[in-house]
C-alpha cells in the first residue's frame, strides 16, 4: 500500500497498448509519424498554435523550456521550494549556462505578483546584480496546491510588464486541470511554455515540453540534442504523450489520483497542512502514528519530524486508499 | 526492406518482455533492484569491479562519460569523423562545459598512436593551448571497423603516458565483439570507461555507461541527475541494459546483425568502401544503381554522390537480405 | 569630498612609480621578472609556501579562486549579501559552470559554523540535492567586519570536517589585518585560497590570488587564460602588487584609511549600525540628514532609506575626515 | 634588439600621460567622464553610430564579441590558425558557453567566401550537426596579411545571405589601415563587431570593442561584468584608448611599426613566406642561420625548423631595425 510518490507507479496499460503499437521501425528521432503529431495533439488540446516536443524528464523539460526564456546572465524567479531549486540536483544552472534562480516565497508553495515583486523589485538594473529574464511557477505546486485562472493572469500581467517569461512546471497540470475544471488553457493561464507532465500519470518515460511560441521550440530542438535528450527511438516517447493527451486519459488518471487524495483528505481534518488540491497530502503525525501506519502496511515520506507525506497514483487500489483513510482516522 | 539504419529497429521481444515484468512500482530513480544489479552485470561481463548506470542515449552516455575524464579548460582527441564530434549537435560542448574535441585522422575512422600523436605532439605545454585530457574511440568505428586488441593497447600506453583518460564509444560495442570473437573486456581493451550501446542492438531507450574506475560513477552519476537523465522510472532502462548484458542477448543480436551484413558485403565485391566488420556497409554505387535499388523498395542512405550506407539490425528478415544481395550482384 | 567608495580612488605614488619602473619590454604574459617574484613574495607574507597569480579584478580573483575548489555540479557557501552574490554580475555562475551559491545568514554579513550548518545539515546526500564543495567567507566582510583568527579556525575546521574548500574573499584584507594587529597568515586562517585586494587599497588594476595549495594555482593559470585574463603586459600587475605585497605599503594604506574610518566612527556614536573595524561605516542618518551632508559637500551612498554607507580610502584628506565628523557630530 | 612581439613592448607616453591625468578619482567602473566618451569617439572614427567598450584582453575582447552572435549551441567559422582557435586557450568555448569553432582554411590566415562555404555548405540543417552562427577574421591575419575592401564585402554579403555576424578580430587592426591606406570603416569593412586593438600598438592593458549594432553592446556590458571584466577603475582603461583613438595615434604607431617591417622585409627577398603587410615577418632562416642572428643580439622565435618570426613594434630602435635588415642581408 505505497503513497510514496506517484513518479514511480506501472504504466497505464493503454500507454503500453500505444508503445507496442509503435514497435514497428518508422524515421528516426522525432521524425516519425507519432512525433510529427504533438504539434497538432496540443493544438488542439489547448486551443491555439502550438510546437510540442518530447523529452524523457522532468528535470529536462523545465530546464529546455527556461532555456528559451533565459540567457545565461539572467535569472529565473521561482518559489524557495520549487522543484528546479530544491530537486534537479542544479540542473538550471547547467542547462541555463550559470543563470541564476531568484528565490521568492508564497503560501502553499505558490508565487504571487506581491511576493515575486519582493525579489524583483530591489534589483538594480545594472550590470552589477543579475537581472530576471522570466518566472517559473509550479501547477499543481510542491504542496498540491493549484494557481486559479486568476491568480495566473496576475502573475502573467506581471510578467508582460517587466518584460519576463513565464514557465510553468506541469509536473502534475493534469491533476491541477482535474481539480480545477477548467480547460487545459485557462489552467496553463498565459503561459510561454508549459513541462505538460505525464509520467507521474500513468506515462513511463516522456513529458513535452509546449511552446507557444513555436519559434522557441525551434530553439528547444537544438538544445534537446546538444543535452542528449533526442532519442533514436522517439516515437516510443510520442506513443505515451500522444496516449495521454489525444484522449481524455491525462484527465482520467488525475481524476483517479485526485480522488483517492480526497478521500484520504476526508480523513486528515485538522491534520493537513495543505488543503488537497491534486494528489498530495502533508499530514501532521507523530513519530509515534507514523510508525503505526507503517506498521499497518503503509508506505509514505516523513516530511519533517512531526509530518508525512502522501502521494496518490492514477492506479491505487481503492481498498487501500479507504484503509489509509480508517487508519488516519482512528489514530 | 529498410537498410537505413539499426538505430530506430523494433526491440527485442525479450526486451519488452523485461519491461513489462518490472512494471510494478519499485524505489524511483536508481534504487529500484533492477537498477542496483547494474554493477555486477557489468562486472561479470567484464571479469573486474565496475561501476555501470543507465541513460537514455548514445550521446548522454559519451559526454557523461567524458566529463568524468576531462576538465572544462582541457580536450578530448577524436576521429575527425567520430560521432561525438559530428553528429552530437555539440553536446560534448555542452556537457565539457565548452571542453574542445581535436581531431586527428585514421584509416577507417579509427584512430592510431600516430594520428594521435600527430594532433597532440605540437601542442605546447602551456596556458595558451588547450591541454588534451583523453582520447575518445569508437568500437566499432564510424565506418564499422573494429580495433583489434593489439590496437587498443598500444592506444592505452600512449594514453596512460601521456596522462589521459580512454574512454570507449560503443555505440555498436556488441558488433564489435561480435566480430572480434574476444571476450568484452578484450573489445574494450584499457578503457578508463566505455559507452555500452543497446539501443541500436535491439533495446528501446537504454545505453550502459560502464566505469571501470568505480569512483567515477559516483560523479557521473551527479552529473547524470543535472543532466535531466535521471529517469523516476529508471527501472524501465535498467530492464532493458539487464536484459542484453547479463545473458547473450547482446552477443545474439549483434552476430544477427552482423551476419546480415557479412552476406550482403559477400556480393559487393570491389564496391565495398570499407571491410565490413560489424554491420555497416559503405558501398559503391552510381546514382543510377541507387535508384535501380530503391526501385526494388531497398532503404539506404546515399554516402556521398557514389555511395550508398547500408545498415543492418538484429531484426532483418533474412529473405530481405538475400535479396539486396541479390539486388546489387545483379546491378 | 568622497566617501562614496574606495574602488575608485587613486593610485598610490609608490604603485606608479612601481608600475612605470616596468615599463622596458620582458617577457610576455607572466613570463616576466616582476610576475615569477609574486609566489616567494607571498611566501614570505604568509610565511608558508604558496603560489600567486595576478588578476584584474576581485571578481575574477574570487571566481578563479572558487573554480579550484568547487565543481560544476556543487556548490559554494557564502553570505546572502556576500559580493559574490550581490555585486558580480552572476560571475561565479559562469566561472564555475552553474554551481550554485548557498546563502547563510550571520550578523555583520560574517557566517560562522551555526549559520553555515544551517545550510549545509539538511542537504540530503544524495544527487537531487546540490551538495556543498566550499564556503566562501570575506574578511573583512561587506559591513566592514573582521573575522578573529578563532572565528576562522572553526570555520576551517568545519571545512575540513565537511570536505569542503574554503576561500577567503580579501578585497579589504589588508584593512582586516591592520585592524586585527595580526600577521597575514592569522587574518587569513586555514583559508585554501585567498582574494588579495589591492585596488581599493591603492592599486590600479591588479589583484593576487593567493593559493596555499600551489597545484591549485597551476589550475587556476589555466583557467585565467581560459578567462582572457592573461594580460600581455602582465608585468604592469605584477608591479603593482609586489609594490604592495613586498614592503608594508598594503598595511599602511589600509591603515590610514582605517583610521579615518575610526575618526568619523567617534563622531557617530549611537548612529553605526555596525561596529567600524575597517574602512566602512553604516551610520543611520535620516533624509534630511544625508541632504544636510550633502550641502556641505560630501559624497556618499544611502543604505537603504534611514542610513548612508561611507567608505574611506588611503588618501582622504584629513581635513575632509575630520570635517565629516564635525559634521556628522553636528546633526 | 627584440623582434619577439609587440605584445610586450612598452607603453606609449602619450598612453602614460593619459592614465596619469585620470588619476583623480571619478565614478567608479564605466561611470566615469572618459568611459562615457567611448561611444563617440569611435562614432567619430568609424563614422557611424557605435556603442565602444573596453577591456583589458584582446581574447575576452574576441568572446566578449563572439557572444552577442552566437549562442551556446552554434558555431563561428574561422581560420585554423586564428588566435581564437589557436592561442586562447579555450576562451571562446568558455565564453560561448560550448559553441564549436568550425575551422576553415585560406592563403595567410585569411578567409574567403570560397572556404568558408567549403565549411558551412556540407552542414545539414538539422539538429545534429552544430550549425554556424557568426564568422569571425582577423585584420591582419595571423601572418600580417591584410583583407582588401573588397575581400571583406564579399565575406559580409556571404554572412549576411547565410544569416551569420561578422566578428573581425582588429589586435593589430590600426597595422592594416595603415598598410590599407584606408579609413577605418573600410578596414572593418560590414564587421558587426571589431576588437580594436590597442595594447601590442603602444597601450599596456586595454583594447576596445566596438559594436556597430549598439543594443550588442548593451548585452556585452553584462557579459564584461559576468566576465570578471568590468574593472572599477576603468577611467585607466578608458583613458588608454581614447589616447588612441581620439586622435592618429592608433595610427602613427602602426605606421611606425609597419615601416620598420617594410625596412626588413626589403632585405629578405626571396625569404619571406607571405608578403608583408603590417608588421610581422615571417622568413625563411635555416638553423645555422638562425643562431647567427641571435648571436648578434636579435630576439625572435622560431616558425617550425626552418623560419623564424620577427615582429616589429611602435617602438623599435631605427638603429635596430637597419642592423636587423643588414643582418639579414648578409646572410
Amino acid at each position: 500500500m505505497q503513497f510514496l510518490s506517484d513518479n514511480a507507479a506501472a504504466v497505464h496499460p493503454r500507454v503500453w497498448a500505444a508503445m507496442q503499437a509503435a514497435d514497428a521501425a518508422d524515421a528516426p528521432y522525432d521524425g516519425d509519424g507519432l512525433s510529427r503529431r504533438l504539434d497538432d495533439a496540443f493544438g488542439d488540446l489547448f486551443g491555439r498554435e502550438c510546437a510540442a516536443i518530447w523529452v524523457a524528464t522532468g528535470t529536462a523539460a523545465n530546464c529546455l523550456a527556461l532555456a528559451t526564456l533565459v540567457q545565461p546572465h539572467g535569472a529565473v524567479v521561482c518559489h524557495h521550494e520549487a522543484h528546479i531549486e530544491m530537486d534537479e540536483g542544479g540542473a538550471p544552472g547547467f542547462y541555463l549556462h550559470g543563470a541564476k534562480l531568484m528565490l521568492a516565497g508564497g503560501d502553499g508553495a505558490k508565487l504571487d505578483p506581491g511576493t515575486i515583486r519582493e525579489v524583483i523589485d530591489p534589483i538594480r538594473d545594472d550590470v552589477h546584480q543579475v537581472q530576471p529574464h522570466a518566472i517559473s511557477i509550479t501547477q499543481a505546486s510542491e504542496y498540491g496546491r493549484c494557481y486559479r485562472p486568476g491568480e495566473l493572469a496576475a502573475i502573467g500581467s506581471l510578467a508582460r510588464e517587466r518584460g519576463l517569461g513565464l514557465h510553468v512546471d506541469g509536473a502534475r497540470f493534469a491533476n491541477a486541470a482535474a481539480f480545477l475544471g477548467c480547460s487545459a488553457a485557462q489552467a496553463a493561464g498565459p503561459a510561454d511554455v508549459l513541462s505538460f507532465g505525464c509520467i507521474k500519470n500513468g506515462g513511463m518515460s516522456a513529458e513535452a515540453v509546449v511552446f507557444f511560441d513555436p519559434a522557441a521550440a525551434d530553439l528547444a530542438r537544438y538544445r534537446r540534442k546538444r543535452a542528449g535528450h533526442l532519442q533514436s527511438k522517439g516515437r516510443f516517447l510520442a506513443a505515451q504523450v500522444l496516449a495521454m493527451a489525444e484522449g481524455d486519459l491525462w484527465l482520467e488518471n488525475a481524476r483517479a489520483a485526485n480522488a483517492a487524495a480526497a478521500e484520504i483528505a476526508g480523513a486528515c481534518g485538522e491534520r493537513l497542512m495543505h488543503p488537497v488540491e491534486a494528489n498530495e497530502l502533508f499530514v501532521r503525525l507523530s513519530p509515534e502514528e507514523r510508525s503505526a501506519l507503517r506498521a499497518q502496511g503503509f508506505g509514505f515520506y516523513d516530511w519533517g519530524a512531526e509530518a508525512g507525506r502522501f502521494v496518490t497514483a492514477w492506479n491505487n487500489d481503492p481498498g487501500a486508499v479507504a484503509a489509509l483513510a480508517r487508519a488516519i482516522s482512528g489514530l
